[in-house]
């Protein structure tokens, strides 16, 4: 796999970043440096968790308390485009940081959400994975976080795109004939051997 | 890690399922057995792929074509309730499904999401990852796709349980300071360094 996009050699140096602090090594944030999100740069401070590939920080509109970022260091639109091992580095920093969340907030629940790809609703071209604790009560409808996840872009100056077409109405969408799953399910299986040959 | 549920040594035994056809070495889905998914039975011939570990089918209710669900064979409602080994293989299943539909239905991106836990609209407690495939377009309002992925559950007779509490309305969500964002980060970060020590 090709690597378009290397990972910057220096990030901060002709950063916006507000935060010029000094190296403190008493200062547990001081072996994190600022990191590109997209076109934004994420401030150390604002970086709580950095691995070999991957890193997790804070947003600036948190949805629910508790709602974080995951992104791989590599600025790199889709998941597809990362290698396997920046993948599974970046979901298993998702797991321990989701462990990490349940603990603080005594979460009952999360959404793990990527969208992944602009038609997907992503607002920046680098690929990051939302975790969202939940707890039972804290939206009224539940799907209400879905619209404010939509809704959310790093900052609030950003518009989001629209996308057009029909949904279709929950009451016209009925179950499917077994014939018809199983078919559908033949066709996947043709195509992910052959992939895999 | 404990593990409360193992999985079922014999899961079509007393299944209703519709498929009970002998084994045919020349069909290749007949390394295939039905399968749990919570309390239901999915039947061999909706299943695609099937790793150690994980196992990825087709859906009765799709939202969009090509909306499938990867799931761990174990019945546990919570990721945080699968072995690393089974966490990472579900995910690594994850990968070369998304790349065969991207070939497949020629999609430019993709939803990938898990409503990790009944506070977060799992409608099935055994761990699911919803994988749909999106093209420009294809919904009027982009977050419609939540809105459906909210509604979905594998059978239309099964009705979602609403939680109560208000979503701030978007305009109320202003930007947060660095400094509050510093101190989360902070928190977060001391809160990780202890519980991987």
């Amino acid at each position: 796999m090709t690597n378009p996009h290397p990972p910057p050699s220096s990030s901060s140096s002709s950063s916006t970043s507000f935060l010029l602090s000094s190296v403190d090594s008493s200062n547990p944030s001081d072996h994190l440096e600022d990191m590109r999100f997209g076109r934004f740069v994420i401030p150390k401070a604002s970086i709580f968790s950095r691995t070999a590939l991957s890193a997790a920080f804070v947003n600036l509109r948190p949805i629910v308390p508790g709602h974080v970022l995951i992104m791989p260091q590599r600025i790199v639109p889709l998941m597809a485009d990362l290698t396997t091992e920046e993948y599974t580095d970046m979901w298993l920093l998702v797991r321990q940081v989701q462990g990490m969340l349940q603990r603080h907030y005594n979460a009952t629940a999360f959404n793990v959400a990527v969208q992944d790809g602009r038609a997907a609703g992503q607002s920046v071209p680098h690929v990051h994975v939302h975790i969202l604790p939940r707890t039972k009560g804290d939206f009224q409808r539940n799907d209400d976080i879905y619209e404010a996840l939509e809704e959310w872009a790093p900052r609030i100056d950003m518009v989001k795109e629209r996308t057009s077409i029909d949904v279709p109405d929950d009451k016209d969408r009925v179950d499917r004939t077994l014939d018809m799953m199983a078919e559908e399910a033949a066709t996947y299986r043709r195509l992910l051997e052959q992939s895999t040959r």
